[in-house]
């Protein structure tokens, strides 16, 4: 069986993730979709609307055939980690293409790019230092480096665009993985990552619908079942009525103010992406915000993006330690699968490959030890603690007792 | 002017405090009344049920000339430390005569038990540590090792009643600190410390009080007034008014929740109070509790006392590492004074003992720097974001703004 792998957080899943889905399997001609998700909280710094189990099932009721989790040392950081981790778990379990979307359409240009980029190194990381220098923030000085660097050598991919700079570390994680994986990209269609509007009539971005769902307006909230599966809606409004509660930051806004108030400045400096005096900026602030919004907006300077701020105040939530970091950020692989759901056929799957497979594959997380598991653990608990009081416990409970969930034709209705 | 010291934590200020109050200024014939007060988070390990500065105007409205603060890091402490504390701050502010409430009534009693102790001193050591080998909570060992080496001397003070305790610990401050006050005692009238229920018709604990008011049964409430100054109540009552909270620990249980969670065993166990893998304890049933006392109920053994577990909690509450705790359980006196209230005659009791005093004498916060008052100034913080999110900020503010009070003829109204 031929499995093809996509990296998402499906967040929610839409119509949009439905046709990369279809397009992935179409052009690679694969068995299995395998797809490594984002557990709990996401590249961006922020929780997921609704838990890693909801989007399990939003998952495989879209035909994924086999969901892992992508841990909480790699979902939530910048691209490069991110996707080291994501390429590191679809290679162990066997993947031969990868298919991501992206602006640019085109492997080839990921390809040349790669080679100009390393061929250019030195110079490259040298610009990327000399542009942070003068106050810009990463991405941005990456993007300036690139740019005086391109030269007239327009043909090279345009690293501007955010799905062109994942599929760019995509290929990286490849190369450095030993080229055992193919990759493959499909142009994406309509709506962009960072749309705030519905683009389309049948397409949005998940920014978009989650706004939708956010404000509640019933214009916009009428229009939702356009641009998604049902089965995406019927799991989402089951959720949110069971649970009382869609996550987002500002449901954790009270436990970061608690934290950064119980916190000495030198606490908060040993928080990962702690930095350059942040935490007294952290500090300053938190006794005048009134929401979480509030407080980003006032802590945010031209120096660091929003993304790279909420990923920070994510870390002061989760209480992650530099330390804990270290294992991802010195690109060493996840040292596990963890199994969050399966089809029939992706059982079978599993069945056949598993021999093959050399790093455990967990399915129940007692099962197993290491700092990277202990850390997703934690991150569980923090994010159940967005539920009313009542309905917590059994969510802190869930994360050693859930089994990975196992697609019914019931998920589909 | 004669100063008389009074250790206090008005937590509601009430008649039986009167009592005392106005027996200390006529027993020791004294012309101002200097109260050493709890801030915000009291000796049983538990949030004042009103501001220090409310808490204050209490004492001012009844009567106390000058209100200081005892720091946390002495108010939430074993009997030993919260007495050293708060004589050392009496002793530096110029008091004479110190004046407490006990079940025995008779100072003679307190010196003659001090020269007991001290003369036996490594013998009642072992036995206290003997009783704790056998399982038994600190203070239970201690009145078990007292019992057994008082032998037949039925003459000495009873150390199993809690004010006989802490009267012990003052005389013994008193000793330690060389002697330059006198210490004075009045017998308590009727209503026990630890009483639940009224025990007269104007006299009942403060602990029956604070009952009383939570449980907001109209029958208990209506008596109220009956058992504390017209003042006390009014100040109780237009604190409920405007903050919309009266403080008690289910109000922070979601931040304990949240900490212990956030925390790593490792990280729990550097909290002062954790030991002996209390913190697995505390791990294990975090879970499964739905509410404060639930939790308290889930974590006692015999081995710990009720007061001891709910200190452990606060400091976890408080992140008050093992290390902030050094300097006040070495005996070092607090090495500043600040000043919460004061009325006309103890402004003129300042102006004339100022240059006397031989530790600043802080009124802003600002203006003065030591890990104490840091520590101060972050659970004051902690202690505000028990109130509604709209009023925090304000109470954050608080503690840096906030004057002592004086003391005006509004206040008894």
């Amino acid at each position: 069986m031929k499995a093809v792998g996509v990296v998402v957080e499906y967040n929610p899943f839409h119509n949009g993730h439905l046709f990369h889905l279809e397009e992935s399997r179409r052009v690679t001609e694969g068995d299995v979709v395998i797809a490594v998700m984002s557990g709990n909280f996401l590249q961006r710094g922020e929780p997921a609307i609704v838990s890693k189990w909801q989007r399990t099932k939003m998952a495989l009721a879209s035909g994924v055939d086999i969901v892992l989790e992508l841990p909480y040392a790699y979902s939530t950081q910048k691209a490069e980690i991110f996707a080291f981790g994501s390429i590191s778990i679809l290679q162990a379990i066997g993947v031969e293409e990868v298919c991501f979307g992206s602006e640019a359409g085109n492997i080839d240009l990921f390809h040349e790019l790669y080679e100009f980029i390393n061929k250019n190194k030195q110079h490259f990381n040298e610009q990327i230092q000399f542009y942070m220098s003068q106050g810009n923030s990463y991405p941005k000085a990456t993007s300036l480096a690139f740019s005086s660097m391109k030269g007239k050598q327009q043909q090279l991919l345009d690293l501007s665009q955010p799905n062109n700079i994942l599929g760019y570390h995509y290929v990286e994680a490849i190369h450095l993985l030993g080229n055992k994986m193919k990759g493959k990209t499909i142009q994406r269609k309509s709506a962009q990552y960072h749309d705030e509007s519905f683009a389309s009539e049948t397409i949005a971005s998940a920014t978009s619908i989650r706004k939708a769902i956010f404000n509640k307006s019933a214009n916009q909230k009428g229009t939702i079942h356009q641009v998604m599966p049902k089965s995406t809606l019927d799991l989402l409004t089951y959720y949110e009525t069971s649970n009382h509660t869609l996550h987002d930051w500002e449901l954790y806004f009270p436990m970061l103010k608690y934290q950064i108030l119980s916190s000495t400045e030198a606490e908060l400096a040993e928080i990962y992406e702690g930095e350059e005096g942040l935490e007294f900026r952290l500090k300053r602030f938190i006794n005048t915000a009134n929401s979480f919004a509030e407080f980003m907006h006032s802590i945010k300077t031209k120096r660091y993006t929003w993304n790279r701020l909420q990923r920070y105040c994510l870390h002061i939530l989760t209480n992650t330690k530099k330390a804990d970091m270290q294992w991802a950020n010195a690109k060493n692989s996840p040292p596990y699968l963890r199994l969050l759901g399966m089809s029939a056929k992706g059982q079978a799957y599993l069945n056949q490959r598993k021999k093959l497979v050399d790093i455990p594959l967990i399915t129940k997380v007692n099962s197993f030890h290491h700092p990277i598991l202990e850390l997703d653990k934690k991150v569980a608990n923090i994010y159940a603690l967005a539920l009313p009081n009542r309905l917590q416990n059994d969510r802190l409970r869930e994360e050693y007792t859930q089994s990975p969930i196992r697609f019914t034709e019931e998920l589909k209705k």
